[in-house]
């Protein structure tokens, strides 16, 4: 089966569209690549791209974009509202079909060792691919920003993993890493008091003990006289979308509410949802090479001759 | 999104291998076709091929493969346990992602069409694709097979959709059709009373007026102590696994047994897995553009401007 990894790399330019253009096009003209979502923030100053492809093309269309932002960024220049450290700031390597956590760190680490030797530039390993337990928040790793890191980076807890222990003169420094791919998933409520969203909120994150790679609110949706319990899911397979799903409503139930329907926002692996319908099938033995869309995704092209096939 | 066309030609060799894999290659070579499967059964002296793409390129590769059956095949010579009546013999169409039943039914006309202008070859429309009531049934247009065909095709109530009212001296007919996907999904029951699943397959399958597009029998799986409802979902459109599964396990329960697990054998459509867990997720507003590798199959190219992601 295919062996998909995304990427979504944010550069520090969000104003000059023909910079933005010309640093997308670094991806779209790669060969094996799909660019699947860009867009820039003016205010923020910075631009986010979204990648899929086999791990080596991706790898070498986040290498490209990063020549192309290093060339083109100055930060000695920059403001915006988002915080960044560097032309190209961040760059997530996100394991999909057919890859684990592990095949992602490793691309991140041999990610961060080539973007440090081609540039001369300092390389942060952070998320799932943190070399240090403190790195792996990305606001820890970019504390200071880029101003501030100048001179932090010579501190021994600064020092990238990769590349000089100084920040490059107009790039900064880059943070390569790895997670889960990000579910933005709302679950709504026939109750108008958002401070029952809100404890539920805080009965089901991670941050308050509760689901792993669950971050959650409590919001109120007043014109539907609802609330939302709004979540982030950065692991579908520590906490998949079902079980977030059910212990909202149970969490709901527990306050005399219910749940009224829920909303995947944005893109989601197909691995999400397939593994809820094989749950809610009770499915045995059911693998993602069954799922027709999937096995065309694959690149060593056609049925290399006679199967067994269930027909 | 990609819009994908499955078909399942069935061609009339299933003993000469070089035969066979010249026919299969006609398919191979088609850029923009995938070839999921096949396989040869030199009982039945026949093939199967699965092949699936973009609606025109999946045209071209089955007029290719016809051509070649065409070449290869003299149905006078041919004695296999399958009916037959063609070298090639059934071409049936499968709307899957971004295309409709009525797409596949005209994509299916067209080729109907071509097949008999370019062969000068009898064809005959079935399944959905049907113009008249009994053609639906593919038995009936195969009745008394190539041999008997030669001199009831004079008939009116067997004359072919295209082509010339008089069979092809070494290539018969074709059958041309739409169909659904067709999923195989088993249902295991915790009791060992075969007439259990017998009378639930019964109850649920369309034949005996129970739920559209649903075939079952019950089977015995004797060294597990189980029995098993075992489908076939013609169209799950029509039908869902979902709604299949539910109704085996309300069915089960009214006989005091309960559902063990269940299976999909073979491949299936991501979309009749979808919804299902968007089924069981409550999920509100949610379209397969949404699936990340689904979005890979695309054939547009890459995201063509900036563009609102909710992020």
């Amino acid at each position: 089966m295919a062996r998909l990894l995304e990427s979504v790399p944010n550069f520090s330019e969000g104003r000059r569209p023909e910079v933005v253009r010309d640093i997308v096009e670094a991806a779209t003209a790669t060969p094996g690549v799909r660019t699947l979502d860009w867009s820039s923030d003016p205010d923020h100053h910075r631009s986010v791209v979204t990648l899929v492809g086999e791990p080596e093309a991706v790898l070498v269309a986040v290498k490209a974009m990063t020549a192309r932002a290093i060339h083109h960024i100055d930060l000695r220049a920059h403001q915006g509202s988002h915080p960044r450290m560097g032309a190209m700031d961040v760059i997530p390597l996100i394991p999909l079909t057919g890859l684990t956590m592990a095949d992602a760190v490793a691309a991140a680490r041999r990610l961060a060792a080539d973007l440090a030797a081609a540039h001369d530039l300092p390389v942060y390993l952070y998320g799932e691919a943190a070399a240090r337990p403190a790195n792996r928040d990305l606001s820890r790793v970019r504390e200071g920003q880029f101003e501030g890191l100048s001179s932090a980076i010579a501190r021994p807890e600064r020092a990238p993993d990769y590349g000089p222990a100084r920040i490059h003169r107009t790039a900064g420094a880059t943070a390569v890493g790895a997670r889960g791919p990000l579910i933005a998933f709302n679950v709504n409520l026939d109750c108008a008091d958002v401070g029952v969203a809100r404890r539920i909120a805080r009965e089901i994150r991670e941050s308050s003990g509760g689901l792993p790679a669950v971050k959650a609110i409590g919001l109120s949706l007043a014109d539907r006289g609802q609330t939302q319990v709004s979540m982030n899911l950065t692991d579908f397979r520590r906490t998949s979308i079902g079980e977030a799903y059910r212990a909202v409503t149970r969490a709901a139930e527990a306050q005399g509410a219910s749940v009224v329907e829920s909303e995947v926002v944005g893109l989601v692996p197909a691995e999400a949802l397939l593994g809820e319908a094989a749950r809610s099938l009770r499915l045995s033995g059911f693998c993602l090479e069954q799922v027709l869309e999937l096995r065309l995704l694959d690149d060593d092209g056609n049925a290399g001759g006679a199967k067994e096939v269930g027909r």
